[in-house]
C-alpha cells in the first residue's frame, strides 16, 4: 500500500504532506493514471494518521482535479499527466515552498531607473502637477473620519452608475453658483479620471463617428481616442480657436475643445466663434462637441468665461470638468454632464456600471463642497497662482531674458506662452534648459501638424513650482536661452 | 453717449452691472457690430465711476468675445448677434440671477424612484454585496489617518500608470503567500474596478480579436466587451469548465473564464482541463487566457484552488482579482498581472494613463495588506460565510423544501445553486419569491443560449444575508416555491 515517511514533513500540516506527496507520484507518473487509491481509512491506518487527515488530502486533490471519486467504488488517478510531456509549455505544477522568490522574478525584468536618481531637477515647467503643500489635508482627512463615523450605509451600498447622488447634486450646486448652469443631478456622471471619461464617450458615442481635436493641443486626448481604435483628425486653430471650416471639411462628427482656456495656447474662443460651433453642430443629429472645461476654476482676472453648455438649447453640448486640477491630480475624480438625449442613452446601455470612482471619496468630496471648503480652497488657489504668476513674470522682466522674449499670457491660469527670440532649434533648447536643472516642453511638442509657428514658443506651467525657486529657475532658463550671466 | 441708470443695479458689482448692461444690449441688437464704444475714460466720467470699473467691464467683455480691441483706435462690437437669428439654436445667453433653478431643471427628467420606496424586501439573494456591518471601518479609518499624516509627498505625486509601487509590491506578497504565485511588482496593474480593467485588456489584446466568455456566465463581462465593440462567442461549460473543442471552433483568440470557481456553477476545472486549455493558448501567438480570480479568497473548505498563472510557463495568462469581493464593493480596486511581453506592450502603449485609484485608497491598502489586516480580515470573513452558508444549508434541511430541492455545494464561496422539483416556469417562481421578499435569480439569467438545463436552478448568493434572517427568508422562499406553511 502507498506509504510515505512521515519524518520528512517538516512542520507542515499533515493533510497537506500527504496532498504533495500524492500529487508529486501523479505528477512524476509513479502514479499512473486510472490507480486506485487505497480507501481512506486503510490508507489512514497504514500511514498511523487519522482518517480526516487523509479525507482533506483527497478532497484538495480531487478540487484540483488530481484523483475523482467514483461513488461506491473509491478514488482514482486522473489522466492529467499525459499533457505534462508537452514540452513546449514548460509546466511546473506549484509547490510554494519551492517557488521563487518575487525579488528573483523581480529582476527578470528590466526596471527603470527611478525618477529620483535622474539628473538634478530644479523646476519642472513641463509638468501640470500640484504643490503638495496647497492640498487642505486635515479638512480632508477630518471630513473622511466623520463620513466614516456617519455615512457607512451609504459607503457599504452600491452606487448607481453615474456616481452617488449627494456628490452629484453637490456638484450641479458649484455649477451653478459658479458657472451659471442649470444642471439636474441624473445629468451628472462622476468617474475616475477624465482618460476613463474621454473612453466612457466612446462608448456612449460610438466608434464610428470621426473625432475631431485641436492642432496644437493636449496630445492625451487623442491618444486615448486613438488607443481605443476611433479615426481622429486634428484641427488647426486659428486666434479664435477651432477653424469652423477645417472643421466641417474633416467631416467630424463629435468635436472635442476647451473653449475657456485652450491648452496650451491660452486661448478663449470668442462669443461669435461659439455661435458659429453651436451652428455647425446643431446641423445634424449625429453630431456633439465635448467642452473640456478641466482649468475653467483657475481664471486668474475677471470672472469666468460662461461655458458653452450655459447657451446651448439644442441638447449639443457634452460638458466635461475634473477635481485633479482643481484639488489633486492623485485623487481621481472628474465628470461629465450629458444632455437629456445621451443620458437617457446612458441610463439604457451603460447604467450597468459600477461607479469606478470610491463611495469614500465621492462622500468625503460630497462634503467638502457642500460644506463650502471647495469654494474657499479655490479662492486660496487663486491667489497663491496668480502672486506665482506674478512673481515669475516679474522676475522674467528683472532678468537678461526680457529683453528676449514675448509672453502671451490671457489672465487665465496655470500656463502661459513664451516666444524666445533665438536660432537654437526646440530640442536644443529643451536640452540645455535640462542641463541647467529645468524642464521645459514646447509648443512644438503639442502640434500635430507641425508647421513652424510653434518653434521656440516655451509653454510654462508655473502651478508646481516651490515657493522660492522662482528667481533660480529663472536664471536658468536665461542661461539655457544663451543670456549673458550676471 | 452709452448710458445706464446706476439705481437699477441692485447689490450687483459695479462693473459686473456695466458688463451685464452693454452685453444685453450687443444680444439685443441695440449695439449694432463694429460700433465704436466710448473711451474708458470718458465713459466713466459720464457714467460717473472710476475708469478701473469701466476697464473691468471691458476686458470681461472683451475675454467672452462681445467686444474686441483695435490698438490705439479704442473698443468696438463684434459681430457675433447676427448668429442669434438662426432661431433653432435657441440660444440663451447665462444671467445667473435669471437662471432656472436646479430644481426645477431636475423635474424635466425622468427620475427613477429610489429603491427604499420598492415592495418590501427582507433578503436579496440575487445580490453579491457584502454585509456594512463586516467592512473593518475602525483599521480603515486609522490607517487613512497614518497615511495622511505620514504619507504626503507620495499621496501628492502622480503614481505609474500600473499604481503606487508600494502597493504593487504588497499586492505580490499577497499572491505569494495566499496563491502560490511569483510575481514581480512591475507585472501588477492597478485599477478601478475589474469592470475598468477589462476594458483596459481590449485596448492591450487589440479590438480585432474574437472574445470568448463561458455560457453560462457573469453577463457583465460580455456586456462590457460587446459595449467596446468587440466580437465575443459564448462557449457551453460541460461538467469541467469550458469546453476545449467548442473554444476551438468558435476562432476565439481571448479567452475570458474563472477556473477557481465558475459563477454562478461553482465549477472549479480540474488540472486536465487547465493543461488542455493552456495548450490551447500555447498554439498561437495570439492567444491568451484571461483569468479572472475573482473570489478564490473565498473557498471555504480546504485550500485555495491552485491559479492557472502559477502554471503558466508560456506567458498565456492574465490574471485579474478584484478587493471589491475580498473588502467591499464599494472601495474600486482591482489589479492585472501581466506577462511580460504584454507588459511590456503596456509600458509602450499604455503607460501614459495616470492609474485610476486615488493615491490616498492606493496607501491605505498597501498597509492593510502589509500589515497583516487583509489576513485577519478574509480569515474573519471565511469564517463568517462559513457559517452563514451552514445556517443556511441547515435551515432549508429542516425546511419543507429539503424535499423538492437539490443542493450544489463546491465548498466554495458566496453562492451555491439549487435546483427547485417544481413545475412553475423561473419567471413565476422569481415573482412569487418577490412577492413573499425575497428576490432571487435562475441559472437560466446566466445563459446567453438557454438549453433548458437551466430552468428551476436558482443561484444562491448568500454574501449579503443578514445575520438573523436566514430562517425567515427560508420560509419565504418555502411558500414561494408552493410547500406548505407549517
Amino acid at each position: 500500500m502507498l506509504t510515505y515517511p512521515l519524518d520528512g514533513r517538516g512542520d507542515e500540516p499533515l493533510y497537506r504532506y500527504l496532498y504533495d506527496c500524492i500529487r508529486h507520484d501523479i505528477v512524476a507518473g509513479a502514479l499512473a493514471p486510472e490507480t486506485k487509491l487505497p480507501s481512506k481509512r486503510a490508507f489512514a491506518r497504514n500511514m498511523g494518521v487519522s482518517t480526516i487527515t487523509v479525507e482533506n488530502a483527497y478532497s484538495q486533490l480531487v478540487a484540483e482535479g488530481y484523483i475523482y471519486s467514483a461513488p461506491q467504488k473509491g478514488f482514482y488517478v486522473a489522466d492529467a499527466p499525459k499533457l505534462l510531456e508537452d514540452s513546449h509549455l514548460r509546466m511546473h505544477p506549484i509547490d510554494v515552498g519551492r517557488l521563487p522568490h518575487p525579488e528573483d522574478v523581480r529582476s527578470r525584468f528590466a526596471v527603470e531607473p527611478p525618477p529620483s536618481s535622474d539628473q538634478h531637477l530644479l523646476v519642472d515647467f513641463s509638468s501640470n502637477q500640484t504643490d503638495p503643500d496647497n492640498f487642505p489635508f486635515s479638512t480632508w482627512a477630518r471630513l473622511m473620519r466623520r463620513v466614516i463615523a456617519e455615512d457607512r450605509d451609504v459607503l457599504m451600498a452600491n452606487s448607481p452608475a453615474g456616481g452617488i447622488l449627494e456628490l452629484r447634486q453637490a456638484i450641479c450646486d458649484h455649477l451653478h453658483e459658479f458657472r451659471g448652469m442649470s444642471v439636474a443631478p441624473e445629468q451628472v456622471i462622476v468617474g475616475a479620471g477624465t482618460e476613463y471619461l474621454y473612453g466612457l464617450l466612446l462608448q456612449l458615442l460610438g466608434r464610428d463617428g470621426v473625432y475631431a481635436v485641436e492642432d496644437p493641443g493636449y496630445s492625451k486626448i487623442s491618444k486615448v481616442y486613438e488607443g481605443n481604435g476611433v479615426v481622429c483628425r486634428h484641427i488647426p486653430l486659428d486666434a479664435q480657436g477651432i477653424g469652423i471650416a477645417s472643421l466641417a471639411e474633416s467631416g467630424a462628427d463629435i468635436v472635442h475643445i476647451s473653449p475657456s482656456h485652450h491648452y496650451p495656447t491660452g486661448i478663449a474662443m470668442p462669443i461669435s466663434r461659439r455661435y458659429e460651433l453651436m451652428a455647425w453642430a446643431a446641423s445634424s443629429a449625429s453630431r456633439y462637441i465635448i467642452e473640456d472645461d478641466y482649468d475653467s476654476e483657475f481664471r486668474l482676472a475677471g470672472r469666468p468665461i460662461p461655458s458653452l453648455q450655459s447657451i446651448d438649447g439644442a441638447g449639443k453640448v457634452i460638458y466635461l470638468n475634473t477635481f485633479t486640477k482643481s484639488l489633486a491630480s492623485t485623487i481621481r475624480i472628474s465628470y461629465l454632464v450629458l444632455p437629456p438625449a445621451l443620458l437617457e442613452r446612458f441610463d439604457r446601455e451603460m447604467g450597468f456600471y459600477a461607479c469606478t470612482v470610491s463611495n469614500f471619496e465621492q462622500c468625503t468630496l460630497a462634503r467638502f463642497i457642500t460644506q463650502g471648503y471647495f469654494e474657499k480652497h479655490i479662492n486660496r488657489m487663486r491667489r497663491h497662482y496668480r502672486m506665482l504668476r506674478d512673481e515669475l513674470l516679474a522676475s522674467i522682466e528683472a532678468s537678461p531674458l526680457a529683453s528676449k522674449v514675448t509672453i502671451t499670457e490671457e489672465g487665465a491660469g496655470l500656463h502661459f506662452l513664451m516666444r524666445i527670440d533665438t536660432g537654437m532649434p526646440d530640442e536644443v533648447l529643451v536640452r540645455r534648459a535640462r542641463a541647467q536643472g529645468v524642464r521645459i516642453s514646447c509648443l512644438s511638442d503639442y502640434q500635430h501638424h507641425p508647421d513652424g509657428r510653434g518653434e521656440h514658443v516655451l509653454v510654462v506651467n508655473y502651478s508646481g513650482i516651490p515657493a522660492g525657486s522662482v528667481e533660480e529657475a529663472v536664471a536658468c532658463l536665461a542661461r539655457a536661452c544663451g543670456c549673458p550671466t550676471r
